[in-house]
């Protein structure tokens, strides 16, 4: 088996699959609780969220935990909007987010915020002068991801933060999901108020993940109770999960630095490998992230390629996860290139720290021998 | 160690976490996911649905899965407000709600929602009578917990639902996370059209809950994206914790019907043993649920008792864990007793079926030691 739907989720980390179970086994209390069981998960949780800190180089009092990807952006978004709405009802985001960073802009404008979509070029990146034009007397939030989860596009997030310092009034969101370990990105220096992190896409478990909220940056809470997490995010903290995200952080940021020169390899692999098969064409940029490389084959339906690999073992997606059951195509290819049939019959690769080269290579002659035959059914 | 706080959190069953680390391990994959690895894990996920909903006997498209207790409070309050607002603003709770239900309230509140809080009797129960008459042509939602977390009172469920029957405009939302498991509630008979459940309360996993969503009823989600969960929850699904939730919730309802004789000798041992202490006021109701039993001992402030209970190895809490923090009196006992006194020097314990009578005797002589000497001391 040759995973390659890392962007998706990732396998986790037996070390982090050991955390979750010792602490689920012996430090099951809530950390709630003001007795020594309680305090004990209360220990463990507030070491969590320092290891964190420490890693994203952030303070501790700016770690929130949250139950993932999604409801990062989602607590971001709409909370940044709802709750500095008297300051002004114009929100910018790109034309190429996740659904759960669209989604949450929709249900803005919905509400009556208006809405900038920035559009991106044929390399899949916002320009810092757009998004300048864009900005407005009324404008609060700013809401753009770092590396795109279909074709792996970098956007200039250190220029658009030098930008935005410029205009304190403005909360400078990042989805941070896909760069995470793959990319650098100093949460700090880009001056970013709010970030969103997702422990499965690391090698964590699913339904954790964390956002960085700048000190001082207000939001409105989506869920309410017991005011845990600073009062941004009640319930009853996932400790068990928590211990296994940054567990699964410390080594993904580690193996970030171990792997860098083997992942950008692979890519190579892969970049080169596609261009020489007839009928490809390549969508991810030359310079764009380590782990994703997203290719069409117009003419051949997404699906049937993506089953057609499987076949030979090669495990791809078409779109994000998150969008691939409803069929359609690329958001992102579409942006870049407004050409329809290259959005419909998009794959992309996405590859991990422990992919290694000879799995590519293979990867490469199972995309050609199954181009080829599909090509020759179809026609 | 006797732990006797299992409504704050329940000790995960062995055989949940090894469902966890099962899962974790062998379908790590991405249940959006096209491919096979993706619809091994939907497999699993379909399966979970399944074996809940016929555990509470509902059809598979009425179960959605949340990260606990608290957003599915709030998913189903707010979401069911916000969804059929244009039907009315009027809403109606009870005084002793938890957290998250009476900070969700709060927050419709301040959004326009006019809110009728019912009071409770002194044995912690609303009257149907009183909701009848708080009903008006623009209520769209009652929100009543089933079995209170603070003193353990069993809301007549059943009855309210025969009441909202003739009412089909508006919702009925229960939070049953307290009394899934160990008081019987057919959510069915009761026309309930949401329904709220916690996986730790339960012996799962922290992280992890159900809401119950009666097929026709519509409510606005809180997290936008992928569209996950029949649109009403996107984000990725924690497979691995659902799987454990089905398996938590499976041995719980059977122990449920195993133990249930057990639980109630174990709850005499405490209602007679603290009722023979002197100083001692026993809070809940006599037919309250089996597995929580509250009392004051007047001028002894909670804390003080439950550090004191911890040294000899009895670990209790005092009002609700996501309140206990705030360190506030009792909403509850304040709500039944109107004593500002007997509300802050509240002691909840709570059980679970793996205590034993044994333990229980232990522990009132614990209690007994304890409310002797610290009266010493405060004397």
């Amino acid at each position: 088996m040759i995973y390659l739907d890392n962007s998706a989720t990732t396998k986790p980390y037996p070390e982090v699959i050991e955390s979750f179970v010792k602490v689920s086994t012996d430090y099951f209390g809530n950390p709630s609780s003001l007795h020594g069981i309680g305090t004990q998960a209360e220990k463990l949780l507030s070491t969590a969220r320092k290891q964190i800190a420490d890693l994203l180089k952030v303070k501790s009092a700016e770690v929130f935990f949250t139950s993932g990807g999604t409801e990062g952006n989602n607590l971001a978004i709409k909370g940044a909007a709802l709750a500095n709405q008297n300051r002004g009802k114009h929100i910018i985001t790109t034309s190429i987010e996740h659904p759960s960073v669209m989604e949450a802009f929709q249900v803005l404008s919905e509400q009556g915020f208006a809405v900038t979509y920035l559009p991106v070029d044929a390399t899949g990146r916002v320009s810092v002068v757009d998004l300048e034009k864009a900005l407005r007397e009324d404008t609060i939030l700013v809401s753009i991801m770092h590396v795109n989860n279909e074709v792996g596009s970098i956007q200039p997030i250190a220029e658009i933060g030098e930008l935005l310092k410029q205009y304190p009034q403005i909360l400078f969101h990042v989805d941070h999901v896909q760069g995470i370990g793959k990319v650098d990105l100093s949460l700090i220096d880009a001056g970013i108020d709010l970030c969103t992190i997702s422990g499965h896409k690391l090698h964590g478990l699913k339904g954790t993940g964390v956002l960085y909220i700048r000190q001082g940056v207000r939001i409105a809470p989506l869920f309410s109770g017991g005011n845990q997490e600073g009062q941004f995010r009640s319930g009853t903290e996932n400790v068990a999960g928590i211990v296994a995200l940054a567990k699964a952080m410390r080594i993904s940021l580690n193996n970030c630095v171990l792997y860098a020169h083997k992942l950008k390899e692979i890519r190579t692999v892969f970049y080169h490998g596609l261009q020489e098969i007839d009928g490809v064409q390549v969508n991810s940029p030359v310079d764009g992230a380590p782990h994703i490389i997203n290719f069409s084959v117009p003419g051949l339906k997404s699906e049937v390629l993506l089953h057609e690999l499987e076949t030979e073992g090669v495990y791809v997606s078409t779109t994000s996860a998150c969008s691939s059951k409803k069929r359609t195509a690329s958001k992102t290819v579409l942006e870049m290139y407004r050409n329809q049939e290259r959005a419909e019959s998009v794959i992309r690769i996405s590859t991990s720290f422990h992919n290694e080269i000879e799995e590519a290579k293979q990867a490469i002659d199972a995309i050609g021998r199954a181009v080829a035959k599909l090509e020759k059914v179809m026609r």
